[in-house]
């Protein structure tokens, strides 16, 4: 069973369980972000959070199987096409440079770690109209001189 | 006098002064991304805050001007090439589905805005090595049907 | 079922019927652009609008479900090849610096939402040949300074 | 002098004279967008029209040789950058299908032309934040069999 | 029955009945280049033209109605690589502003139309070894100005 | 003085003493179409001809070296931009496969040569609007078996 | 049987005959090169080679079809990965100019074809390890003046 | 000076002087493809050539020296433009799989080194027309296990 | 059996028998990355490597032959998307230039083979984490000159 | 002076000193490999190093201070064109799959480092040719989990 395969069976379990992603994350007691990226195939779960999640989900242990394997992580196009998730594509394009201005301005040359890193999203209420807050984390990591 | 001749001036008049974009920030009363954008040509500033910034920095008045046009957002490469700019660039690709689906699940079908938009970047102490923190705050705009 | 097999099931039962999409938006009481773009898979539909979409057409439960999910919205190629929406990608690039500069001087800096946004076809008698009309219609989004 | 000459010379002199794209359409008799089309370099005017616009601006004779020239139309990128010139380019590539589908549901094979075309901007009003509505109006062109 | 299998079923038929494509075309009475075009999928009959193609053939009726389809024309590859399609692709672009100057001189700014179209395709007797004469006829269609 | 050079001397030229593309040509007594290509600098003239072409236009000895010089051939963009040049390149697209059939129809396997090859383009009367007639002759080149 | 199909039947009984490529095509009198091409379907055969092939391979007629059948030439990576194949691209590009200039010197301006064209592989003793050579080998066609 | 700088050195020299390729290789006593190639700033030369060539050409000892540095091989366009050299490219496509079916079969597992390379170019008469001849010698590199 | 399916086998085999690559390399003598590169299918074995390796895995006689065979190799992408592999990518990049003038500095013109070439990775116990060490060694080619 | 001037600056000076990488680098009691790469604009120095260098090569103040300043790192190509450094983008592509399998197999999910990493290049003597060493030495960082 490989990613593909994986992600089709939880989505499907999920539905027929009525589970939100949310609720899966609580089952496991991991974030949501973490948990919806392994159930995607863009994380690797330890064996105890994948068995307790197809426990969760009534799902085979072949499932708990390929949610530990260790993902390759792909995609298909340079830009995404997605509105979504092209409006991101353009923030970090739009503001990259500012980024490294600020970062670099802080804690010297280096970069934010994609690795050792978490997101969480979240609901921000506003009387005109509710927003989306995500938090990126990451380790500082300065460039190495030898 | 173009968007990049305006930074050029800025960023000579900045270490000239040994002013941080943290301290031009704090001068016209704003955000340092917002300001650092501005400064850098991916946004356009209100006059007053245009002029503020230029006194600070002892700039003629034609930056102050430029600092006001309405700015042409570009980039050379689909895909960055700095490290500091790809991992973000990475995070997007590996999270773009999960953030859609979570988003989705909250807010139902929809964006969220990148010009109805701020971001925040700061420090986070860690013993393990200080981290860097990055807030996404974006109006969420539900897809209309007619 | 995905909105692939769903839109292949919608234009099947279209020509048993002979429904045009004008029918079928009448049917639904709503717009022919949007009511072919959500059976294309392009936007999602409330359930009641999918409902009665599946009612008129003779389709079963899973194709109104199919009807709500939520699209990944993607397209193939970054430069369309046939004539006809190749057509509106010239236009764009043609006028696109038109647009911006009208937009901008109206409004000032900010853009045109492509989600709060409806879009309308229609025939336009003309003796010299009739005319294609589209009138795109988005709220405008003032850029967010912080 | 050359197309970028012209259009530099013609913003330069609209900003001295403080004249707004609408104000030059005015002044030479003829709608916004192909005005301000023509002065950007991508349309070519007929000499009356060329010449009313060098005298209302105080420009010589070069600037309405230039603005009768017939342009070479050319754009840099396959997909736009700029957020607010980028939403059409995902309108045409969400929406190309329908319009495909609509079109030729109306009109049977063939196109809408994007040489025989006019495109108009405006504001409509409204409570909830006024919006910007572009019509397209093109000939439609059939196929030729032979 | 989409526009690949039909091809594909005319392609087989033909080749059973050892029929050329300017058999075919002479069968109803049209030109060879716009004949093959439609019978590839990349033009669509009248119903007339469809159902005298079918009877040559032995085909049935869902052939004739998928020749009537209006077709979406893509192709793969920005730059062909097949020698024979190629050397157009050279052409065109080794003499692609010398027809623009040409045509401009001839008929002022506009294009020729590659909608309403036609093209012949004929042998050319030479001594020196036999020639390709390929002739392209389309309708000029200027600018609009408004 | 290189090829690029060559082509602004004679278009600046050209203008000075008001001469059509169509009158140099006859001037060297040689086709338009190769006469402008050749000036335009994708092809290389002969010693007489370029000494005819530039004692026509009262240039000096360098421009006619230049002419004579054998071109690099290269354009920009795989998809040309400019709408005239993009239409040959549709035609090219939506009929390559149309056009190999039927030159292997008649021919046998091989291609229509682009180096033994001429280009003719001529205006063609019609009361429903002028049209543009191109003919390309090129040398059938059949593929050699070893 | 397409040309894909072909090449598949022709390896497979290459394989359980033992016949080297070499060996082919010595059973039908030609080159290895142009041979293999044929088989690996980028050539067409004449009729009486691709019946001796299949008869010294046992394989049926339809594959002799396939062999005479002109193939649509196509490859799929504007750049080649195979490190062998690579090592080709890297000359030409390497190598392009000079051989460019050294065919002109010689020739004049002109091509050499690449479809009036044979090549041939060989091996060269030699003391330090043995060398590949391989000789193409083209007609000189020179550009067509009109 | 850099190797742009010496080519145009060497170019103007040889024209002034009137030598061919062939005049300047056998002057160093080397092939003329080897030559041609390190004029163009595509190889480096050894000390007592470049002097011997800048000897000859009358051209001072900083173009020796440019001679003798080190080339950063790069082209501009992964598929090239130029109808010569593009040729070459289609052939390498064409026969890319024939050649490497015919050196493994030959050699083994391995490429033909672009490095420890040679190439010659030649003319060879013919009464149809005379033909182009070049001949690539490189030294087999079988794979090594480890 | 193609490379991808031999690939399948093994890593199922491999899973089953709980083996490490590490494992399978020591049964066969030969290092861990090459071994793991001949079972991914990018590299061949020989006979008795092969023969020995399906010995280990209790796989059948046609996974050795596929083992054997000569890989075409080839990926799917220009830049890689997986965060392990672009990592690498990236060094080669910001090293590059680096990496060619030390060489260049140490062995004069030439480049290091990456065909007579080996690689190892090994782990480096280090207090502050462990470190990944991967040595790549390749024969000096010198550029010859003829 | 930005660091394309500074490397011009350091290149100049190092060669009328005729002072090697290897030189400079014992200048500053720094590895051949980071120093090259500063100097070459991909790498920041701290003041300390980046005085002593400047003092070796008698070099103003000015490029001690872009030795100091935080590159962006930029690549022109994504598939990088001199043979030197496509041979490394070669190994990459070949063998990332299995450095990505013995990684994950030996440390389990997540990356080597390119940040906090180093780099060394060193001779190998061999009888049958010297060889090139390059020992890649990265920190490796788990993915984490949150």
């Amino acid at each position: 069973m490989d990613k593909q395969q994986m992600s089709a069976a939880i989505i499907k379990a999920r539905q027929r369980l009525d589970l939100s992603w949310a609720d899966l994350a609580r089952a496991i007691e991991m974030s949501p972000v973490w948990t919806t990226s392994a159930c995607l195939g863009m994380n690797s779960m330890p064996a105890d959070k994948a068995e307790a999640l197809c426990h969760r989900l009534g799902l085979p242990a072949e499932v708990a199987l390929a949610l530990q394997a260790f993902p390759h992580k792909h995609w298909d196009k340079s830009v995404p096409t997605d509105p979504l998730v092209y409006r991101f594509y353009e923030m970090i394009n739009v503001y990259g440079d500012t980024i490294k201005e600020l970062i670099n301005e802080e804690f010297g040359d280096g970069i934010m770690s994609a690795i050792d890193f978490s997101m969480d999203i979240s609901r921000v209420a506003d009387p005109k109209g509710d927003r989306v807050q995500i938090v990126l984390n990451g380790k500082f990591l300065p460039y190495k001189a030898w």
